[in-house]
């Protein structure tokens, strides 16, 4: 089964080479401890995507150890890497391709500060215009859901659908990610994390100061269109990759 | 003294390499400052420990300089790094494994959060999945005990034998984790640290929501079962090392 | 309308080096995440300025990619990096350029701890001496304003003239700071930061002795002083980069 | 001036590379930003001391750059080094020297955690048994003291001389540091954050155990006596550089 065409190949090979670098700005921006978190990448024009293998530290990550699977999560067998387990959020991730097909990455991790507000299962307001550009208004909570099932994938989903954040954070658990590709989704997981720890930090000594809906509004839009993005949804903001992030 | 059999004698050189090597996630994850900290991990087939030497610092460790010690917490004359003491919590690793037969590491650093609820003499309650998986419920706290005799060691024995942790919080000290082997005793200490320092962050700005217990059970038994292992206390969890952490 | 006098030229090429080198700073001292954060420098003798190019990472940063602008903020065509955008904050960094005829040097962070006062719309209040010597008092806040227009620089210049502050927190936004050249305004970035962080920490268990206004006058004056600076509002204690920073 | 027995060069050498070398701890351990922050060593057998050039970056310290003065502070002339001013704390270092002759080191520096404290002018508990290994108690509070005359100096021998502590948290300004060494004073500066900063992050949710005096003492002691050290107040814990710091 794992004879495809050209074009094929050569996209899983660019995904296997992202998805296995970009582990790295997970530990350089400290979301990651041991091997607790994980990044996958939809492989364009095929109903693949590549993920992280499970129980593999981030300093021995390569192209090829990366994980081919299907859309329902299955490893494709005969490809390099298929001999390991994916990671054990895989089910998540695939049920996010299935559903959001304008999602070409997920990130998930633990990282601390939106893990914090996940555990008492607040959404971080919207108080720092770099949230506004990123996010358009508040991080959101989805459900507590166990691993195991389709759960956690369907409380991503229900959460992010139609919403402008490509951040959630899952009750009790930590922070899952959507972007246009996986750079993208990592580069969401990495602004989360920053407006979830300075926002948390603001409020610990008052209440910070609400940026009025109408400015968040125009900070979103800004930010997509500046870039030459069509804004739609989370996934409208994604170009932002070429701006400075305010 | 010195003269082993050819498995006890490679199995002794395994483990110095191991326990020399690992010293640096202790300092990769920012569980330690200046000589803080140690590693020790179980002979496999003797009764023999291994254990970092005293106020060496963690850049000079080397297989050669590691310390070789009987189940009394002796060190075996004529064997590398003889010369040298042994780490000063030496007698509280020996007592560990004299008493825990299943313990093949231990690790004791003074990680900050860890050991600031150590200060405050109160257990990290579980309200992450993390925390939940790894530990399967409380991080527990142990006596105040005083080094110099064995109160330490019998106190991570006490609050330790017949408890899911891995990990538990010396009042007014630090943290002891245990572990199948080496390696995953500093699991046990770089996820320890990473709940409390979760916990406490998000118990800043109010309370975190609980896990109920039945999804707290059956998180660990997952992490347990997923991965192959026995579930039977606290080592049951041991072989998660090949699993994504949640 | 590249070719400029030597002497220009050559001062040019200098502050296209400084700039590109010195974002290298803002990531050491963890002032920024993914490309949020940005710095300029005039060029001596000529109506222009270079500038970070905009979504590039601070890894692929060069001499030869930063932006060279006229003082209102247009790129100058033809020029090495020309055909990238320049930061999308470059209309506020000209408006500084063009109404603060001594500043050099320009830097706009997002950094945790500065964000969280601005989030408030606090001032950092001037309890420790490090500050007084360097701010000469608190580190004020500027208005909320959006980017798009000259709000933001005007707003920085409304705070920061006639004050002895290099640093202003914008509202709901982040930190700017100026100096007598791109190293200098560095400076004021990184020593802001740790200024907002240890008072906020501080603040965190109570309230801080306030140091008496004569002795912060005493402070400031001193340490532009001995290093043989005029001092003159905020650009007077530039020189203090030869100095111990107490 | 420049002309010292072969003994007293070879000291000065020896001096030089170590007080050169020991700056690179304070930034692994983040205890600094910029240059703000200082390190000395007296010369064993004459009346010298090394200290930092002021306003040099830690990455271009040398043996060389470093600067020799005798015990009022004066630069040596025709000595390496002798062209650049010393530290501005120079002052402050040669106070302690001349007043406290079993000093061999010193070191000051802003670290975050310590000034938090230093600047509500409060004394940091004893409660984690590292902290009474390392101070033998409560880590004091010395006078608020302008840079500019002797009044820093006095402020740390007076508060420092009989006590067991060999770190002051100087009020609004930062901590000094002594030892028998500079790397001693080192170590202490790196303690004296690390006991700051746990015993910071405990109380904020809650009041630490407090550890009975009797066992303060008996832990300082040990700590001396183990490694074959006279405890003879502060700087009897000087040898505590062979332990494994508990």
């Amino acid at each position: 089964m794992s004879d495809f065409t050209p074009e094929v190949q050569e996209a899983i090979d660019r995904v296997r080479a992202d998805v296995a670098r970009l582990h790295a700005e997970l530990v350089r921006y400290n979301l990651v401890v041991w091997t607790g978190g994980n990044i996958s990448g939809r492989v364009p024009g095929a109903d693949l995507f590549v993920i992280k293998p499970s129980g593999v530290g981030y300093d021995d990550l390569t192209p090829e150890n990366q994980i081919l699977c299907d859309l329902d999560g299955n490893v494709i067998p005969g490809t390099p890497g298929s001999d390991r387990s994916p990671s054990s959020d895989t089910a998540a991730h695939a049920y996010v391709y299935r559903n959001m097909p304008d999602v070409g990455g997920v990130v998930h991790t633990h990282s601390t500060y939106a893990t914090a507000w996940a555990a008492r299962g607040e959404a971080v307001p919207c108080v720092i215009t770099g949230q506004a550009d990123e996010f358009g208004g508040e991080i959101p909570v989805g459900p507590f859901a166990i691993i195991g099932d389709d759960s956690i994938g369907r409380g991503i989903v229900a959460t992010l659908t139609g919403h402008r954040s490509r951040a959630v954070l899952m009750q009790n658990h930590g922070v899952f990610t959507i972007g246009k590709d996986a750079k993208d989704a990592v580069k969401a997981a990495v602004m989360a994390e920053d407006s979830a720890r300075t926002v948390h930090i603001s409020r610990q000594l008052g209440e910070p100061i609400p940026i009025p809906p109408e400015s968040i509004d125009r900070l979103f839009d800004r930010y997509q269109n500046v870039y030459g993005q069509t804004p739609q949804g989370a996934l409208g903001a994604s170009g932002t990759d070429e701006g400075d992030r305010q």
